[in-house]
């Protein structure tokens, strides 16, 4: 057997590190996973029988070794790694999308990924450059939320826009006129955000309804996760 | 002069790393300035020029040396570090305060402090144990709102609590039965967050009006820096 490497972003598979991920990966992406590694510290007991459940129904072999923790797993405490087939989605028309402009940041789009299936968005566009959306870091910080949303990757937006037209657009923009709790909204709309240094190109102005969350001019701008997080909640206002 | 350190928990100084954090150190927080690092590699120009003003006016001298660069800085194109001493806040008993019990993780602490300075929350209190609000990681987080925020730590919620009586308590719970978009509030309040991997314990269910962002079921919960920003927002539904 070939020594394990660590992740690229050209590896045919990447990796859910730990086994609430592991959890995930076998509940939501089980068709992808090639294989699950268990380090020998892991303890016999209900997590691993579960487990073992699961692989067995999805016909997933379980490796009992410990190499692969000092390759992949920065952290203790990590004593399950799941190896999965990268997947690709194909977005509907129907109902809200979120668009990611450029996004650079791995955590940032993990962390978008878990806000967004928590207000019921579960389409997302991404358009590069971007970060690498398999990156260990983007599942990890997904809490693995990335194996269910719907997420797609366009070269442009023009890519993106002729393939969903009559959508209502919403770029989020420090220059916008409208405010957040004044937007309205029907049902098939996109929310748009751009890079974390740079936000969206002023051209985006022309396109749609662009938003402001307004806030104190103490700070230049919100974080990207927390603006997209807030345009969501206030968009979605969820009756849970 | 002796070599230069690494950050610890019990330095007397901590550091801005960067031009723009340290230019924001100097606006806020001039009176706590040690000294400034400038990289061989910064261009003369408006910034430095610039740079040596605020020095000037704040009799900080200028040291003109990599070395600490080696030592502190991971990131490339960080030509500037300020070093400052530790300061502590006195949290006033009006307006809103955000209190966060626990919290571990240092980019967390830092963007929180950025949305807070965002929506008009300037008093914070931070109950022990808890992650250092020095660190050099909190204060790239907040973006340099670490210099503005008025913070201070508390060994535990009833030290809190018994230094500001008759306000109304909103701890943010998973369990708690009152929607966000329903939470009544005047002036004097305090937003209460817990750890990031537990929540708050539940006893707080017992104190003032829980409060749940509503979310949908597919995920456990929102990332704290998330909720703590889509809460402040509601909160303060701020009119810019």
């Amino acid at each position: 057997m070939a020594g394990y490497k660590r992740y690229r972003k050209d590896s045919e598979v990447s990796y859910s590190l730990g086994i609430t991920l592991t959890f995930e990966l076998l509940r939501y992406k089980k068709e992808y996973v090639t294989r699950v590694f268990v380090h020998s510290e892991m303890k016999d007991g209900d997590t691993l029988e579960r487990l073992r459940e699961l692989c067995s129904e999805a016909g997933v072999e379980i490796l009992f070794t410990d190499k692969i923790f000092h390759v992949l797993s920065e952290k203790e405490n990590c004593y399950v790694i799941g190896e999965f087939r990268k997947f690709s989605g194909i977005l509907s028309g129907e109902g809200p999308h979120i668009v990611l402009v450029n996004p650079s940041n791995a955590g940032n789009l993990g962390t978008i990924m878990r806000s967004a299936l928590g207000f019921g968005f579960e389409q997302m566009a991404i358009l590069r450059p971007a970060v690498d959306a398999f990156s260990p870091k983007v599942v990890r910080a997904s809490m693995g939320a990335i194996f269910s949303i719907n997420f797609a990757y366009y070269d442009s937006f023009s890519e993106y826009r002729e393939q969903f037209k009559d959508r209502e657009l919403f770029p989020f923009m420090l220059q916008a006129k409208k405010r957040l709790q004044e937007a309205e909204h029907g049902e098939k709309y996109s929310l748009i955000f751009g890079n974390e240094a740079t936000g969206l190109p002023e051209e985006f102005l022309e396109i749609g309804t662009s938003v402001i969350i307004p806030h104190t001019d103490r700070i230049d701008s919100l974080n990207l996760p927390i603006a997209a997080g807030i345009a969501m909640y206030e968009f979605s206002k969820i009756k849970a």
